[in-house]
């Protein structure tokens, strides 16, 4: 290694994706994960999804897949009127939330770590 | 939350991508990580490609790719033959690749440990 070369350049930064899945499917990621907050924040699909630029129809679906995927409800939606009659993340919806943005928190804080230590 | 309810099923997994980006343009990943210390190892990017079942050409194309986006050589292609002359990683290249698995090895005990500690 000569002078100048540094083994890794200050230039260059570390991409990070995470994901929860269940038998290849994925049932949460940073896009799942942000509209289950928005849920929890708002009781509403609906709005949920507007706060994120989303149509209704696609929050809806991404729903049922985390649900499906997850092989059991994280979220509630009840029925009634236009848009449903609100919903609410489940207990273990919560929880699986909590552990999941620990895991993103602690990556993001050991990918940031490493680079300090190494670099 | 109910005595059934586990914040992190056991059947749920954790899916974990990383990679070196500059100006946008992936450096390193899994598979590029891969070829490079497959022409580590052989001193031939045509060796490592044949290897990973890859052909010549694409791995080729990804050593350019690599060396493009770190904006300095990670490896060194002599030329002459009809697949080259060999190639080696450049000491920055052989550098760059410990920082990289470290990383990756440090990620992964990261996201097991969480959910040891966590689930």
């Amino acid at each position: 290694m000569t002078g100048d070369d540094h083994p890794w350049k200050s230039d260059w930064t570390v991409g990070l994706r995470v994901w929860a899945e269940r038998a290849g499917r994925t049932i949460l990621g940073k896009g799942r994960l942000e509209l289950l907050e928005g849920i929890d924040r708002w009781h509403s699909i609906s709005e949920a999804a507007r706060q994120m630029g989303m149509s209704y129809r696609r929050a809806w679906l991404l729903v049922q897949s985390v649900n499906e995927a997850a092989g059991a409800a994280l979220v509630e939606a009840a029925t009634g009127g236009s848009h449903g009659g609100g919903a609410r993340l489940t207990p273990l919806g919560r929880q699986a939330l909590d552990v999941f943005r620990e895991l993103q928190d602690e990556l993001h804080g050991t990918a940031a770590a490493v680079l300090q230590r190494l670099v």
